[in-house]
């Protein structure tokens, strides 16, 4: 490990790094990651109830790490910590795109606005600041092709989608006209430990592991054969460090995932394999979910790898254990 | 012109139908158009000092008509006329490109969110309105290829780019989830008789009309070899309302342009010798202007005449001459 992790140590060490959203799964992952390089960490977040912030995901390293407890909406506040800072991650999102068709305001605002101002921000008081922001795969929408790549046309289902989308379009154009430095990444379907657990409106692998963990039975949508890309949060991080210490990743859009699909179905089956407890249903789509149902997605992610070197190293019942063997050890600290 | 207005007659004819900026230079054509057909119009316009709402466009007819005076995000006054319409033509917008890098956050609220403030509404109290939204060739960005089709990459190069991107997946999304018919439209560079001729900020053919008949000298930004389609009002109305009448229209993105490209110069020209007087020059870009400047752009408008037969039937020269025998007659009216 030491070996592809001295590179990015030199880079983030010293550094000042400001994580929106960072008391959350991706966030505080990658806010533990850069203390270990030596960084100089800020994050923000707002810790709302629904989503996954929550300080027990920093723990270990909370005195290494200063915490703005407040929303990114808040310019205010966000504005000083961006002209400080040299490079940010912007993770901070409203991140269920079940919920965005019913607080469809709210999702605009998170989603997009709020990234408007950012952007404003770094325009006016930190045009240097290198940005990597985590988008998403439900830019996409329904596929059309064997393989997704960052061309594909991008024809989202849910409001959710439209708004990540919307952001990618303001961070490629701040880079376009004002030369900020930017970088999109579209990530698949993330898991790993410190992902929210508490309901299941969004990374079911947490949810079925705290299902499987109770014994209960978990519920498959369908017939479960549709194709997802499971990505696990060491891997997501490991690339959105890269692509910030990348200057051929500035004004890019990058596609992240484990570059393996894997039938729903079979991702519930190495959970209740894994936990070794639970069972599984099939249960006909809920109508608010199959509206918004991408169909199979294989994600090309040849792009990043050129790019970065990067390689995925966590199959996924790796990632499935791991996983497991947090919320064994924590699971009081995200029930 | 009986022969092709026929069918748009008799599909319009005692129809409810609402349009928004419907005392804008393309919103009052249209309505005036619908009125010949027998439609029962209202128009919803605030009026805003900045764009194209004058009184005077629909002057004429303006007891056939009705005037809501205020503003699409004002969904207390919208949503009621809404639920009682067949269709809408929805054209409210902030219209400066120029102007949305200077008021981001109104671009975002007029352009995006009230869009979004719509299709609610639509789904909430009448999901089968069917509904025509003018786009722009600004979501495209800086071409790549030799001709824009609909389905060229969208990379807009300014906020109001990417506002009207984000109007249109709103719509597209709105007839995939709720199957509320919608059709985006994307113009090109409209021009003819009631656009606003106050200020150069958009809309340029009739500003420079203006200039011409002040005997003044029309600045040319660069070399002038800019290629642009510019449309007339009528082949756009006339697209609009076929649009409207075409169930394959549903669902679908559709350019509206002339088919021709015209040299920016050559534009000028054009206006200086349909006129009489004027003059011209060349001047430097100014920074805020090429920073967003699309490059040489050709359209596609085959998908148009497919699925609507539709066919433009104004050239560059006439169109210019009809919109300066209106301003001959109206300029006071408009400066």
């Amino acid at each position: 490990m030491a070996a592809h992790l001295s590179p990015l140590n030199d880079f983030f060490a010293g550094r000042r790094v400001l994580v929106t959203g960072g008391l959350g799964f991706l966030g505080s992952s990658l806010a533990l990651r850069l203390v270990e390089f030596g960084a100089r960490v800020t994050v923000i977040d707002n810790l709302h109830p629904l989503y996954g912030g929550n300080r027990f995901n920093i723990a270990d390293v909370a005195d290494k790490i200063e915490v703005v407890q407040d929303d990114v909406r808040n310019l205010e506040v966000l504005k000083p910590l961006i002209a400080r800072s040299d490079t940010m991650f912007h993770l901070a999102a409203q991140v269920s795109y079940i919920d965005s068709l019913s607080m469809p305001y709210e999702d605009l605002d998170l989603n997009a606005r709020a990234t408007l101002g950012i952007l404003e921000s770094c325009r006016t008081s930190n045009p240097q600041m290198r940005i990597v922001f985590s988008s998403s795969r439900m830019t996409y929408g329904r596929v059309e092709g064997p393989l997704v790549s960052e061309s594909s046309p991008t024809n989202p289902l849910s409001l959710y989608g439209i708004h990540k989308l919307t952001a990618e379009k303001y961070l490629l154009m701040y880079y376009k006209d004002f030369g900020i430095p930017t970088t999109v990444l579209r990530l698949t379907n993330p898991y790993g430990p410190r992902q929210q657990i508490k309901h299941s409106k969004y990374s079911l692998v947490g949810w079925f592991v705290r299902q499987a963990m109770n014994g209960q039975t978990i519920r498959i949508f369908g017939d479960g054969a549709q194709l997802r890309d499971y990505v696990y949060a060491d891997d997501i991080t490991d690339a959105m460090l890269r692509c910030a210490a990348t200057p051929a990743a500035v004004g890019e859009v990058i596609n992240v995932g484990s570059g393996q699909s894997t039938m729903f179905r079979d991702m519930v089956s190495a959970v209740i394999k894994c936990v070794g407890r639970g069972g599984a249903d099939f249960v006909p789509w809920p109508e608010n979910y199959e509206r918004v149902e991408t169909g199979d997605i294989a994600v090309d992610i040849s792009k990043l790898k050129a790019l970065t070197s990067w390689q995925p190293r966590y199959a996924l019942d790796e990632g499935i254990r791991k996983t497991f063997d947090y919320y064994s050890q924590h699971a009081t600290h995200y029930v």
